[in-house]
């Protein structure tokens, strides 16, 4: 039975050509992709149903229209919002309550990191502040040449706060260029990005970008997804470890996922010189 | 009331051109700037003074006279200090002893890393030893073109044990880069240290590099200074944790944070048009 | 006493041009140097010797024949091991199985990264799997031209599980990349793993490939093992600890190396310009 | 706007004694209480509910019925349950499955955990396996002098997995004590309960654990409620972290906290002798 | 040459029948040596000087007067303080000042772990709040049968912020009794205390109190120092770290440690059945 | 195929009583069973083996003679050893010897708490220094009534490095006890040692002792070998690590296991009112 995606803010497709890939688009092209409180609510509920969905083995997340992935949070939007109507003095009971509001919010981007599936996202155009923090939470970040990057939350005069500030320098291998770029929300171009391995590769256009994307989740689709999943998981537990305890819970981890029948099947097609097929998961 | 920057070992300017940057030099020129034990005293107490100026917003960070940011440890003057006199036979109480000097020397290091504004460190000339140390304290590194960066230690015989071995892994993106330059003491020029993110970029001359730092410190120091100090605080505690607590601690940081004015100040002047002011932190 | 060096998979020889080196070759070309269990045990048996031995510095390993520094896992003789005799229905007891192989398994390539020495893998054609794995617990990873690299895992049904996933987003910069290559198996080439960092430097042939490494090596050899030595412990250490922890194991470390006669012997060589000896470790 | 606490499983009442306190009590007494899954679903939305209910400043759990607190899962129901019917047979596939269900099964006992008010369980008659997972959840366990625990899980054939194995260790102060319980299902009882520290306190009936927690309970929710929930999140943090982290997250945590006017009223009533009254949290 | 233990709000003596333990005493016995801002400043002092005094081996703390060890934070000095006077209107700047505040406190109590000799605090009377701090940050514990001890912050509406949450948890064994008093500020006494793990003993009286804690201070200090200071740095090391890193960080110290003279000075006085002196340290 | 277990210092006994139990004695009663390196090299053979006999589920340990479970380090022993003849002069080089030396020691202790069976510590007589080490790697101690403990190490002039000072707060619950007896060397007996929950029973003799630890493992024999060794894994694992990653690990762990016959079993067992059978682990 297919799962429902049918969403409000995110257009989900499952394109022809890449028989396992889910293509999650943005899809607010009039506000520049700008997002609000039932957007990031949204994008959980998108992410929760592809982790499970056993149709789905690689996620490619893109913008709709051409100006911007993202241009992140709506300010607009997020003024007129529940925080702006809010009646309290008492600094430390506004504390708690902006609290739980950062925790829900940070815990819908995170949803893209604890999905089960691998992400790569496609960015274009404006991919400002949020833009950084949802992309920092995937696992593989590609560009069109005109993209343009800002960590841009000290110019409303906050320090990022859904997942930027510890996501990035474990991205990318500068930690003096994360520090340059939170702290003067300068814009960077695709080729600075590439330089300090932001993203993985640079596309001419918004739809070439896509095209990458969605023939880069294609070729992980044609893997064992035990494989895959059991990889995008060892890999953030490890860079959140020590290498100890990364080759402990690896060890543990493929107790299990070594028994699997895609081992045979993949050895056997490499004999054979043809392509394995693997049973959803 | 002003704070007193009248060092022996260190010139603390305050540029008319930024009005919240203030420029420290190490002012030891007529000895490239090696550095004795009464001046990382007083580096420490450089730092935690500015740290807590409210008039401070970013700081850059130099070495005087056209030969060197700084050659690193004065050996002589060290051979000739209290450790040389120290008359102790047991190894165990010899250690207990060293282990104190190490600690303290590590903790005037520290300074530089816990000075709550970001710290910008413009180095030119020689930059060995203790200069590497010192700059991985530091937020963003640039350079000269000049520049003769090494991990000196290996030299004299010693693993680098101020800062060096453990910071620097965190700051660039090739941990085989840096055992080979930390175990065989090459010196590496401008150009190698940008491309492993060592520093951020080069400039033609020492004064050049300077006023880049300069200029840099000053867009910082037009931001919103509890965003960029937030920024600086909750990066360096995001390098030490998982994902997972980095993002609790920034919920708790921002939900003071996110009670400033200065949120309102900035979105305001971003509709408007100006620049935005900010109160003293 | 020398200690005996008479391996059946490895060779191991002292050039007389580097005093300090020795020379580990995987040897076993026909089969282009691919592993199985035997090789593995063998493996920590000469590095754990090599740890210990006090007549050495300084490692290189490289493989035999011109087609590979190694094609990873001999499936063929992996699937006539012990595991595909072994006769148990039970998962769980299975998976008990499963995990003391690779429990097993991943602390023989940990040896390397254990061996106290520095080791320095010269890697050529091949390099794919376990050759990943393997040259991920080492320092410094060269290669020459023709190389041709993979994380080869994915392709066989499995995530890798000997080290790669674990190590490898620590050695280099870029996450983003990790994550593709380790879910693509995609084969990268020489200067795409120079450009992320993978390795330090590119040669024209295997020959100059090893050349290098035994100079680089051979300088190494040339400082004294305290601090190189000390070196590698303490990378090793900060990799996996806060920069807190990585300051406080160091001076706990040089509390002790700190009363080496190698300091006093390597500044008066400084001082005398000339090349400095230091005693066994 | 008053919350519904309108549930199927559990009854949730504010006793009028008590005018911040909540009730909760599992409502299954004629199968004592044992849980299935959508028991646990409904505890999670419970105490999800009540941790945002700015009505409630702490809150007791106990079970219906004179038999038990709880006898734990339900087996029979469980047995009957989704997993029964899965028909997976790639052991592999099967571990990602049983994953999923497990985590989604320890987030609902965290539930009580993550609750930002303290939560006081109230045990008798049988307080066995599942039992046992959701009281060390909890901050403060009392029970009656007729309960009978036991970590029941072994004589099923599985090591206990939705938290007893995590948290007992650091509940109690005997590791010894909490293997041989955990490895023998052996029952305990009051007064051996008491001595390890796993109870607070032994009362005669069950009605009189109920009274003694409720009092417990109303005495903390005539304190600050800034106070108690910040204590309860700081020793939940502290409990995972070291000293120095403890002591930094609590820096940061009463930076805000601080700033309440709780701290005023509370001096002045106390300069008084009166009682202070709090605003809602 | 001995150092000035001249201090305003602490005595400092050297009792003669116990050659190198120093006595502490809190002196403000009029106001029941409750603190305030020049008193933790002092106490750093103290703790400081004596932790590099090589003539004392063992410390005793105590409080002066009959009525209290000390009741705490002086809340009239604490009220009349700097930050009374602070005009700060921003929550996020005020936060700020606060965390500075909060940080520099836990630094003064945090001195007293840092001691590298081991501390014994003898309690009676009130040992209330910041008491319960302080008293976490020694090594052993001990009390008259008259003590009252109250973790007592939340009922000034405050979590306890400057050690005891951090602390406390991994003093006892009970983590639900340290929730019950930490969010009831219930008064316990001795028996209590002795039976979670808080106190070590009980004795009649103040007097009695503090002779049994320069005895057992005494018998500390004929041990070997080596011994005593090592043992008390791995076992707070030890409390913040996995085994692992706690047995790694032991064979690092040891390797300096073992090569005292004191180890064969011991075994030689085992063997001749007489008592053996140790250099200072 | 029986696995040998023809050992020098300890004898294996598998009681006839207890099927799946084996019984490890310590066999040097003439010298008390002081150890010596022969015998720490021994006693890591001894539980290697025994960890992966599939024929045995739980281990009782303990010591020849009447008068002692051990006395320790047999000092004489040691130095006479190969460390008394070592002859190096390098303070820095001398620690690297000592370094190795401690680690290889604290492995073959650790191989106790590694070895996947659990291990009962039945003592007796004196308990002192290494005996100490070795009880706190198993995982259930009790003692007969006229046992003397001491964690002695420190009336030899060292800090204890083979395990205690590690793993004795983690075992207890009153660290300011711990602090005591490892500062004071101070000698304790069976009824300290169950109070503060070092010992979880106390017995009339040493026959008494090591019958119960017989019967104590012939219960955790009875139960199925997955959920034990599961337990033993866990519970160590969750020791060092937060609630969060125990519970993660617990969660992969128990995706195998899980699937295991041993559950349909001993639920069948349960419900038939008959003792389950299990297969080898």
């Amino acid at each position: 039975m297919a799962l429902n995606y049918d969403f409000k803010y995110f257009t989900v497709d499952f394109p022809s050509d890449y028989p396992h890939v889910a293509h999650v688009e943005i899809n607010r092209a009039d506000k520049m992709n700008a997002f609000f409180e039932a957007m990031w609510l949204e994008l959980a509920q998108v992410f929760n149903r592809l982790s499970e969905d056993p149709a789905v083995r690689a996620i490619v997340l893109s913008g709709a229209g051409d100006r911007a992935f993202t241009t992140g949070l709506d300010v607009k939007a997020a003024s007129e919002g529940r925080f702006a109507s809010e009646k309290i003095d008492d600094p430390a009971r506004k504390a708690v309550h902006w609290r739980r509001h950062i925790v829900e919010f940070q815990g819908c981007i995170t949803s893209v990191e604890r999905c089960e599936k691998p992400v790569i996202v496609a960015m274009h155009g404006f991919a400002l502040g949020l833009g950084i923090d949802l992309s920092t939470a995937a696992d593989v970040r590609i560009c069109s040449r005109d993209v343009q990057f800002a960590v841009k939350e000290v110019d409303i005069g906050l320090a990022a706060d859904i997942g930027t500030l510890s996501r990035l320098p474990k991205v990318v291998g500068s930690f003096g260029w994360v520090k340059e770029l939170a702290m003067t929300a300068r814009v960077f171009g695709a080729e600075e990005a590439l330089r300090v391995g932001f993203v993985n590769s640079i596309h001419e256009t918004r739809q070439d970008t896509i095209a990458a994307a969605l023939k880069l989740a294609g070729l992980m689709g044609t893997k064992s997804p035990v494989a895959v999943q059991g990889t995008k998981e060892i890999l953030n537990w490890s860079r959140d470890h020590s290498v100890q305890d990364g080759l402990r819970y690896t060890g543990v981890w493929n107790s299990a996922a070594l028994q699997t029948q895609d081992i045979p099947a993949a050895l056997l097609s490499g004999i054979q010189k043809r392509k394995p097929t693997f049973e959803k998961l």
